[in-house]
């Protein structure tokens, strides 16, 4: 195909920045790969990643074509304490997906299950976004964390995946606090009760 | 493309007639499509599909390409009674996953994920095949029963997105126990503790 002679635009070095991105956070997971890592692999100076992304957080998140920020909902389901925090999380999840923001998270989760470099993205993504996240805010032991919250992570993918992609009834068109309130409590067992660890 | 002048063999027929039962399962779902109108869509004679598939339940196992049988499967978790059938239900589903057969799972969830037809008799399959199984099999409330046998599902299937495709540890490489442990008291409480029904 002919191409213009005109240099690559801001909007081409962002989307090789962002390629770079993904390739390198699924090969050497989010704390191995560095901005200047990333960098190298785009082919730009460190300081253009930074001048366009921020922080390596907001570059993940860019990535990923995030529909959400974690680390601004994290802290949200997490600021009343414990007690409760496992309906507060079904909440909010069914708030995000029930919105606009949900198809970009079904996006996601078909583009996991068909690619393996986008499914070692997400596990990046879910580990180190937001598990880690909700392991600091709520205080677990870290003993137990991964444990805790890769079992509500399962829960949570799987009432995604009935909801929104198998539409298995009743829950693909349950209001959400009938599901807040079957699935509230099995979060906070998860997040607090004695768990078998492995 | 050039076709050779023989007629269709007996592997030619067996195929033509599991696509039109994919097809008719997925668009009028499994009490909706008659062996008649699946020959029909086939054009073949139903006692054809009898003579090849038995009935319409080993048809439609047939038309999954799934791995298992339900119908052997569920009598077996459920012989020991309501109590302890959570983890029955978990320690068996690893069993399954963990097999060879498990391979054929995943390929399942993986083409639901991606195409409508293969989510709809996904569906299908789940709700005909396990979950009404399972309701007889265990005597619920047959007002609770789709509620509480799709909040298994949820559980079930979020467990198979992170274990084996995803592959979120501790749970990808966790022992089968571990899991039975933290997920079987889970799974008995949406069988049998109130619920609250959509």
């Amino acid at each position: 195909m002919a191409r213009t002679g005109r240099r690559p635009g801001q909007q081409d070095t962002r989307e090789v920045i962002l390629a770079a991105a993904r390739q390198a956070f699924a090969d050497k997971g989010f704390d191995g790969a560095s901005i200047r890592y990333i960098a190298a692999g785009a082919g730009v100076d460190p300081a253009l990643v930074h001048h366009y992304f921020g922080t390596k957080d907001k570059l993940f998140l860019a990535a990923m074509r995030a529909p959400i920020d974690p680390a601004k909902l994290i802290p949200q389901i997490a600021a009343g304490g414990i007690d409760g925090v496992g309906e507060r999380l079904v909440r909010t999840f069914l708030t995000v997906w029930d919105s606009p923001a949900g198809v970009a998270v079904v996006a996601l989760v078909r583009s996991a299950v068909q690619h393996d470099l986008a499914a070692r993205l997400l596990r990046e993504f879910v580990t180190t976004q937001i598990l880690r996240r909700a392991t600091a805010h709520l205080g677990l032991d870290p003993a137990e964390a991964p444990m805790r919250t890769a079992l509500v992570a399962s829960q949570m993918i799987g009432l995604g995946m009935m909801r929104y992609i198998i539409k298995l009834e009743p829950l693909a068109s349950a209001p959400p606090e009938a599901i807040v309130g079957s699935l509230g409590p099995v979060i906070q067992r998860y997040l607090t009760e004695p768990i078998k660890l492995p």
